[in-house]
């Protein structure tokens, strides 16, 4: 049972890593995003004010910065080789301002230094320079996406963890129908299945299980009845209805990583026009996956299902693309998209999730989670697809 | 009962923001912040990897730039003028080229344009051009923090969200003492008290509560005996042992607004030294709220914390400041830090969070959420802080 990455694979990564950017000429690196610090080395933290970042010297020698709240916590979980602190942000002096000593300390100041962004970037009131502002280096070069890229093709742990999170996906799925029935509180549902299936989850995996975010969950994000007709309403206060059509959404995290599962489902009776949406929904799944394969551009997928859609006389019904990658991030490149010319590989996981949405009327989209095999696609999510196993009865 | 903000209020907002730039020599504006966006519009969105943002023409009227999944949520929930879509992200155009259409459409190209960004930047996988790069107007000019400076100081109704929040985070709070006895899972009490304070929640404010975000909730993260230690810990799965030091938080989210409360607990029993920290803590934060009050800079509170520790010989074990702003985001500007001058104003609301962490023994900090009055501060938490009342005991 894999329920974490080690160390070895997330000194690989950081390997992998400086192999690339050191190819563009580049002899340091500095890196801003919070997942991608993760993914390099699985430090996990809460990104607030206070800017962190991990710097790759030129001896290739790694650097957690943070603020001094987070020193032990990445001395006992950053797989580096040094952590390094200022004191607090702003602070008497303002972060920045210490970065540019630990650079001149490493000796930066004639070397290119590799950036994911210019400086730190934060919704949570941050203010600051640019790096290039406080630092004069001989050159800097933006690298945003160098380990994004990386993150595209999982390694089998990552498959792993994200099959993990598909098993836990499943079960809370499972007790959402379950506990849904005309007259229930959405809210209510969702809680009590994030209770039972969180239970579940920690009496089965124990102590082994190391979340960084939420265990076990389904939801419907206010996708009820006429209003599942808007992919994103994100308005979770309803009361169930007979006759309503549902679109859900299931996952878990597991150390880091997540994944998808959505099915349309009715509460106690389908009307002939919502099993019209509902056949036409569950065929384009289907297609949609039958249609991957490694070697092909991931924009086939979405052709395919627009096609279909036309077909089907419902292509006006469609609102976006076929789906995402995801892992460590709930939406990663690359994608189900037209516009998207990204060679489908072995161990990319994407989500699959045609959808139909009739104003005034309802919404109708089935998501798996599915990883590429060497010849097509595996499903991870499995939980039924068939009409009949997707009503809600209200006893 | 005050459970959203109105339509007035959010077009009072826009009129703001207008006067704003325009005495900047500002005619147009873009806004990229999904939290500005919400401030400014009520429109409340899942950022993914398709570009939102808000532009206000040099008429002063308002659009609302999203992706075709989105268009009948924002036309539903939106406050602008208009409501304009582009295909989907990456899509067969780029959705900056839209962008550039809609901006030429609009006149805008002997114009000075502000922004709050280059251009969209997300997490989840996007790429793209900054608007500079594909649409030439007369001059850009960023204003990053301008929407930011104007949520510093809440409405009365942006107030009264919060202090509905701290009610309900009151709720989950005393559940969370309830449920945590020597032998209970983490993970198994934070879900109980979810599942039961959204309950109590749903079925008291009924369809009137809309929420954005969780329902009442109240966690340790991982701060549970020794591991209390590391303020911001995130390992959230422990079994709670008798003599545990906990620091936990709790909140709710009431038409996007949240609060914070946090208390330093203990499982059974208090040894000595336990005690002896708790009461510098307790002690801290009623000094820090006696301290402040309007037409002083926010950094004398956090001096007089550290002088008070300095006075009490612990402060090195402290290792943040005494607190943050917040309202739409968790934190927000301006903090309770030595770097800090901004003025502190009447109906600014804050965190209030000394903390002592000592390693391999615990931590010690609790929070309250503060509004500042004409004179002082009020409290809009109100947790007990006596030690007696913080003993979770096990039966």
């Amino acid at each position: 049972m894999i329920l974490k990455i080690t160390q070895e694979e997330f000194l690989e990564r950081q390997k992998n890593f400086i192999t690339k950017y050191t190819k563009k000429s580049i002899d340091a690196a500095i890196i801003f995003s919070p997942i991608d610090i993760f993914y390099l080395t699985g430090f996990h933290f809460s990104a607030t004010e206070r800017p962190i970042c991990l710097i790759v010297d030129a001896d290739q020698e790694t650097h957690m910065f943070v603020p001094l709240l987070e020193e032990d916590h990445a001395l006992d979980n950053a797989f580096v080789d040094h952590v390094v602190t200022y004191p607090e942000y702003p602070g008497e002096r303002h972060p920045m301002e210490h970065l540019k000593d630990i650079l001149k300390d490493l000796k930066l100041a004639n070397k290119v230094i590799g950036l994911d962004a210019r400086g730190y970037g934060s919704p949570m009131g941050y203010e600051g320079p640019a790096v290039e502002e406080v630092f004069a280096a001989k050159d800097y070069v933006l690298i945003p996406k160098l380990v994004e890229k990386m993150r595209m093709v999982k390694s089998d742990a990552e498959v792993a963890l994200i099959e993990e999170s598909c098993r836990w996906a499943n079960l809370a799925h499972q007790l959402l129908q379950k506990y849904t029935y005309a007259g229930a509180n959405e809210i209510d549902v969702v809680n009590k299945v994030r209770r039972d299936a969180g239970w579940a989850m920690i009496h089965t995996l124990g102590d082994r299980y190391i979340p960084h975010g939420q265990s076990a969950f389904a939801y419907y994000r206010g996708q009820i009845g006429k209003n599942s007709a808007y992919p994103h309403i994100n308005k979770p206060n309803s009361i169930f209805k007979r006759g309503d059509t549902l679109v859900t959404a299931a996952g878990a995290d597991v150390f880091g990583y997540g994944s998808e599962l959505e099915r349309i489902m009715f509460v106690d009776e389908v009307s002939p026009e919502q099993e019209k949406y509902f056949n036409i929904a569950t065929e384009a799944l289907e297609l949609a996956i039958d249609t991957i394969k490694p070697g092909i551009p991931v924009s086939v997928i979405d052709e395919t299902i627009r096609d279909f859609f036309k077909q089907e006389n419902v292509l006006k019904y469609s609102l976006h693309h076929v789906g995402h990658a995801l892992g460590i991030s709930h939406h990663e490149a690359p994608f189900f998209d037209v516009g998207d010319s990204t060679i489908i590989e072995p161990n990319m996981i994407f989500t699959v999730e045609p959808g139909l949405y009739i104003k005034g009327f309802g919404g109708f989209r089935h998501s798996d989670t599915i990883v590429v095999t060497e010849t097509g696609a595996r499903k991870l999510t499995y939980y039924p697809t068939d009409l009949e196993s997707l009503i809600c009865h209200t006893r």
